[in-house]
């Protein structure tokens, strides 16, 4: 057997059995295999970030990893933003690079470049398998440091894909998920019953229903506030679902969610810095004299709470949000008319994957009570991820909806991922908020202080406009086989909606809305 | 003054006027900053991989560096792929980061990455900024650098950028070009003259016309056989031109070139490897006994050929190719007929774009006796790079035309690069061959020995068709601003180039093509 078959059949013993892949030559053994390996669905993507987005998506909603084949540094390279949005979503994923043969490397042909330095710094695990009789020891490591969260690369030089060998027979691995440390439990048990300002933070594998459920009750009982993490990898919400607060992006209103605290307990989420720096304000958004606890890591977070809970709130129950949606508006669209029209339409268990940025600042509010639905988040802040994640949330939840939020410059960064939705017949209904700016940068500008911020001149306007010409994400959508139109009230929005999710396969909608940001 | 316009007005002190970028929250001080510092061009692309593909078209058609402005480690990571090219094609390039205040990277923020140990990777060059007072020197260091023929990475903390300091004096920063090595010269000289069959293998700045001219008139006078690298960074050919002949990308064919030869002279370019291994044949192209003989590297190729020619070829000129166009064919578009419209059409002056890979195939034959032009070729293998390059020449050669030769596949890496070519309204024509397939892999998955490669299954096939759906380019273009139609028969594609010739501003000409691999 040769070592592309092995590695092949190896995932998918482990569990692996979908690939997102864009590949070249060096992974042609790999593509052959496909075909005398059953089991792993090969997903052919146009673009590198398009699979590894692809991957992420499809482990946030199906909690094990997806492989994805890129062809070499290069490859790689294409892949790095949506893999370190994966690294902060601790998500698992095995990624295969190909790489020149072994003994080619030193001719420095000219796709030589340095695979393992880009490697390292966006996964948990790197391995260069040397020999074909290590591949299937080296998958089952690769799948089985991803299970706790991490991006494992395995790195395959070409002739140790075409070589036959005896594969050695792999290890049991594993990496156990973390325990309950009982004494950072106690310790969070005091905070709470000590009377004083409170804040519970959670994040990881806290923001799915049950942890959510442990924070609530808490909250219920002991008046803590719970605030969720920024950007969750998963967040669940809507009615029947307990609900939690995010942390604000900007510094000011994390800020005035913290105010006052004394305690802050840290579940399965990190301590809260901002996002940028700005000049005079502080990073670290901890309140001044505020105790920080950390109770558990971004893996068994919800066990933890869930023992907290037992602890200082025994015998209770959460609340949960009611079923409450806005009433459908009408007129000319606005951000937050869009954001109250899908509210008022988001279908039963919907997952929304969110890259709407700064034009979506109206859909939390108005989902809030519509039913159960499952969120993804920029975790990263690398754009481009939304379009791809909505491919392997799909995949992954292939009968419910996925209702993929877009801001038009960040769709730009990998827009072909809507081919990968057409040719895969996904159910994903995507609504591009198309207000023809990067408005998250024209608020920016001001935000940071930067010289006549107050009147930006005319070439800094020009780099944060999309307008000149206008983007038609219809045409776009159409050229790659997606069936698409633009609305500009909120009743045809409502119309376009509904006709949507009432279809199979995908559809875009360009919603047209006006920018936050007078220029 | 603060850092960013320091930054800026070093940069254009030093001459460099023009910055691709697609910035964020760290870079705002520097886009503030283009409206107080005159002589910067911004030059918005709607992603990273744009900005740094046209930044190498521009320094290959210019010779000197642009500015690229880029966001953080996910920023870079995006333009990667076209600075491996770029390396490839030892061009100028300063790249600027921005990255987190220097006192905000420890919170480990969610954009926070390892951007030096990227920049390492694709960089002759890198420095880290840490004190404003610094930036001007670095700056200075970073162009000087950059002129050698590297890319320089220089890493810009936020705080650096907004506060304010006293800019040391730069020091005079310069990186002579190597001069002529007589004793190189006279090796080659001994190697010309001994009667065996020689090869000359031309690349790096010897690919202009004097480089070229003193090739040829070695060749002519002493039987010596010219070729050039397989990948010039820019090649200039055509009537009035002294031809050469491009070493083979394949192996076989290369081999073929170079078979017999005892000596083999290298100006400018790399010694002859595979661009990938394959099982059971040869990385080095060097035919067994021949003795290498290293002239010059990639800079000073040119002077060291002069002073060669002018050795064993006194008082000789070289043969130029002459004026000769292929006859406009007639009837279905093929890949064959594609490239004798352009050769029968190509105007005086154009500059080529090649990303045509293997729909390509008949293009250098059908031009070489064209007007003069010049070509530029994907030096580094990394697909998405033509597109982007298309912008730079552009914007370095405003008076010629820009003929973007374009695959599908790589076309989809990159793309939005249309929207660029809209906006500064550039004079680029792009023809896509539209061929629905990755067609090189076709040939590779036979090429590489895979199992059932004469008869791959779907499973395999599926990953290298771009069929189902089918791209509209059309369409994509039209949504990015570009004009568009497209064409199957040749006296279409002819009526629609000298349309797009003659008219200013961007152009695309979907040309639908068969594949060359029957599946």
């Amino acid at each position: 057997m040769n070592g592309a078959r092995s590695l092949l059949t190896t995932l998918v013993d482990q569990g692996v059995d979908v690939c997102f892949a864009n590949p070249g030559t060096s992974e042609m053994h790999f593509v052959a295999a496909l075909d005398t390996v059953p089991g792993m669905r090969g997903v052919l993507t146009l673009f590198e970030g398009v699979a590894t987005g692809a991957a992420d998506g499809y482990a946030r909603m199906s909690g094990k990893p997806a492989a994805v084949l890129l062809h070499l540094g290069p490859g790689l390279g294409n892949g790095l933003a949506n893999l370190h949005n994966a690294r902060r979503a601790h998500v698992p994923m095995v990624v295969v690079v190909g790489d020149h043969a072994t003994y080619h490397k030193k001719y420095d042909a000219p796709l030589e470049s340095d695979i393992d330095a880009l490697a390292h710094t966006v996964s948990g695990w790197v391995r260069r398998t040397l020999d074909v009789g290590d591949i299937a020891v080296d998958a089952v490591d690769a799948v089985a440091a991803s299970r706790a969260g991490v991006v494992s690369t395995m790195i395959v030089p070409a002739d140790v894909s075409w070589n036959d060998g005896e594969p050695t027979e792999p290890l049991p691995a594993g990496h156990p998920a973390p325990g309950i440390d009982d004494d950072a439990v106690r310790e969070a048990a005091d905070a709470l019953n000590s009377g004083v300002p409170t804040v519970l933070l959670v994040g990881g594998d806290a923001t799915l229903a049950p942890g959510l459920s442990a924070a609530v009750r808490i909250a219920e009982r002991t008046g803590a506030k719970v605030l969720c993490e920024t950007f969750p990898a998963r967040l669940q919400r809507g009615a029947g679902v307990p609900a939690v607060e995010r942390l604000a992006y900007f510094a000011e209103g994390a800020e005035a969610q913290l105010v006052g605290a004394e305690h802050l307990i840290l579940a399965g989420a990190a301590s809260p810095v901002s996002f940028f720096a700005y000049p005079g304000r502080p990073s670290d958004l901890v309140p001044q004299g505020c105790e920080v606890h950390v109770l558990a890591g971004h893996s068994g977070a919800a066990a933890a709470l869930e023992q907290l809970a037992d602890d200082v709130a025994p015998g209770t129950t959460a609340s949960v949000a009611p079923l409450m949606r806005p009433d459908l508006p009408t007129g000319e669209l606005t951000a937050f008319s869009a954001a109250a029209v899908i509210g008022a339409l988001l279908p039963e268990g919907a997952v929304v994957v969110d890259e709407s940025n700064t034009a979506g600042v109206g859909v939390a509010a108005a989902t809030a009570g519509a039913p159960g639905h499952d969120v993804l988040t920029l975790t990263g802040g690398a754009i481009g991820y939304g379009m791809p994640a909505a491919i392997g949330a799909a995949m992954a939840a292939p009968d419910r909806p996925v209702l993929s939020l877009q801001a038009d410059g960040s769709a730009m960064y990998t827009v072909s991922a809507l081919w990968t939705q057409a040719r895969e017949n996904l159910d994903v209904t995507t609504v591009i908020f198309g207000n023809g700016a990067y408005d998250i940068l024209r608020i920016e500008l001001q935000r940071v202080g930067a010289e006549n911020a107050a009147t930006p001149g005319p070439s800094a306007l020009r780099l944060l406009d999309l307008g000149s010409p206008t983007l038609d994400f219809v045409k776009i959508a159409e050229g790659m086989g997606v069936p698409a139109r633009r609305v500009s009230t909120a009743e045809d929005l409502a119309a376009a909606l509904t006709e949507a999710f009432a279809a199979p396969g995908p559809h875009l909608i360009e919603a047209v809305v006006p920018s936050l940001v007078n220029t």
